[in-house]
């Protein structure tokens, strides 16, 4: 038996953050999943967020955490709680033996994310962070043509972009540039991004090192706005990635391999939900009169957005706990620990004054 | 009276380096431009270029380059030399009253390429390097943007990428990989579009320092064939460029604004001589279906390839002087010192593992 709609995935939903309202709409589309219930610190609150997004008015409202946790018709559970509070709740999550789609970063440090991992392990329950993107049909086409050796070749260089420009309100209140909620700031919330693009392109290939671009900018409590990183590879590849909230909307990444070249300019979020686009060009020669061949335009279309697609596959993954005994897929929890690691690597670069910080397991 | 069809600027090409054929059409493209004269280290050599090149056989062919510089009908000389020559001969040049387009990267330091200035400026011959993409009208309307604070806001950030594949022949016998002829490498052949281009986006103010990024790769004999570099400002602006021998073709430059994003896949060399395109998106917000609005895309149509805009700005420069007795504008050496002093800070980084290096005037 799968999940599906006659027996969807139900999901609780902690916390009314901004990105619930996305991620509620993508439980709706899912074809496997549902909600059931929404917590947050007070009743009022979760009612509000259920009528204002369109959620089945029977959802539950409730005015904790802790009761979406106690709730029998739960089956997964979706954190976009603030990153400081991802332990304590995701931890008791997966002790209620709900799975946990988690909202990046996923927690301040590794050793923390282990703590979460390893309650997830313990409890046999599926743990996936929210990066869209991974499950937009686009990166897995784009993942075959970076593993053809003929129209790739071997992977050289590549550079990622992540920024939006923050304004006056977001800069003083939003939760990603205060100490004690979300305090890896531009790094936790675009640089996630750039560094799991980074992994991915090396085919999740931990680099040995990881060195921070100066120019770095942090707010007066010490929360980075803006920075930048290189990371080096033993066999000489390289990847720089930039993340900050002090430039206009930009999502850039360009991978460049000995044959072949990828680049695309909406790979968090694409410019449309269908059809979305990237440009690969292979074996590109530069005559006196332009470029032969010319990068090719490759078009894909989708049923669903990329996040009720990454719903879709959590909830298949679930439900095959819950409804066939299967065990958690582990390659989630994998890629996650090693963005975590790497990012890790970039703030204590950082931290030391942009010295090179090794990679480490 | 103008440099025009009748009365064109003559030129002697030093040097039949592949550029040169570029060049060469470019200067018969240029409709105040005439070629008159090739030297090579043989008569011989110059000959087979002016018939393989589709050059006037009525061209001259001299079997040196003190000949191209004795001939009195030669107004000005292209260097296509390979950058340990450039000193010696463009002073010659200079000093026999040419007026010298040099090509990048112009010298192997600023201290080299002072030598050269001051010859001309003391000649009062005009002195340009040969930076094609600078005389793209696609370039003035892409500035044009940078400087609108209502479109493009402040500049915060950009990167830059220019690499191509060298072949087996290519990584061993270029002159672009021998310490002894063009020993900046990938760093002089394609950093130097990088940098300009930073400088370019940054209004030609200086970075304050320079700091090579850690995995430079060099060949056996010391060249550099791949390496990147981070620009900082004192205002918090930062550059990042890469630039490489080893991997497929690509151009990338993305410049990020408060307010704006500028975005062109092939800023050194277009895709196509015309139409040329970019891409320019102002105040985006990212809404849960997408991006708003969607980066908007510019088209530039030219009568003449670039190569052939900046022959024909040289040689109205040339012209000026030439006939009506004007001054060398100085705009030209100012920006391709500027180019070169970034270019030696970053060499200097590379040198000293990657270290912080102030650019210094």
């Amino acid at each position: 038996m799968m999940a599906d709609r006659a027996n969807p995935i139900r999901f609780g939903i902690l916390g009314c953050a901004a990105i619930a309202r996305k991620v509620s709409r993508a439980i709706a589309l899912a074809p496997n999943a549902t909600v059931v219930a929404v917590g947050s610190r007070s009743v009022d609150k979760a009612q509000r967020f259920i009528a204002d997004n369109g959620i089945p008015p029977a959802t539950r409202a409730h005015g904790s955490y802790e009761a979406v946790l106690d709730d029998p018709a739960v089956d997964a559970v979706y954190v976009p709680l603030p990153t400081s509070l991802h332990v304590r709740w995701a931890v008791a999550a997966a002790e209620h033996g709900k799975h946990v789609l988690l909202e990046k970063p996923t927690a301040l440090c590794a050793a923390d994310l282990d703590r979460i991992l390893e309650a997830c392990g313990s409890q046999g329950v599926q743990f996936m962070d929210s990066t869209m993107w991974m499950h937009h049909p686009r990166t897995a086409r784009m993942r075959d043509l970076l593993s053809d050796p003929n129209r790739f070749g071997q992977l050289k260089a590549l550079h990622s972009i992540f920024t939006f420009c923050g304004d006056t309100d977001f800069l003083q209140n939003d939760i990603r540039v205060k100490p004690d909620l979300d305090a890896l700031g531009a790094l936790g919330d675009l640089g996630w991004y750039c560094i799991r693009s980074v992994l991915w392109a090396a085919d999740y290939e931990l680099p040995k090192t990881a060195i921070a671009h100066h120019g770095c900018v942090k707010n007066q409590a010490g929360v980075i706005l803006s920075c930048g990183a290189t990371l080096v590879w033993d066999d000489g590849k390289v990847a720089t990635f930039h993340c900050s909230f002090l430039s206009n909307l930009t999502m850039e990444l360009c991978v460049m391999g000995t044959r072949g070249t990828l680049h695309l300019s909406d790979f968090v979020v694409p410019f449309e939900e269908t059809p979305v686009q990237f440009k690969f060009s292979t074996d590109t020669k530069e005559l006196d009169t332009g470029w032969q061949p010319l990068p090719s335009e490759h078009v894909i279309s989708t049923d669903l957005p990329q996040e009720a697609l990454m719903i879709q596959e959590f909830s298949r993954l679930a439900g095959s706990i819950r409804d066939s005994g299967s065990k958690p897929d582990e390659k989630w929890p994998i890629i996650t620990r090693k963005t975590q690691l790497v990012l890790d690597a970039v703030k204590e670069s950082i931290e030391t004054g942009f010295e090179p910080v090794n990679v480490t397991d």
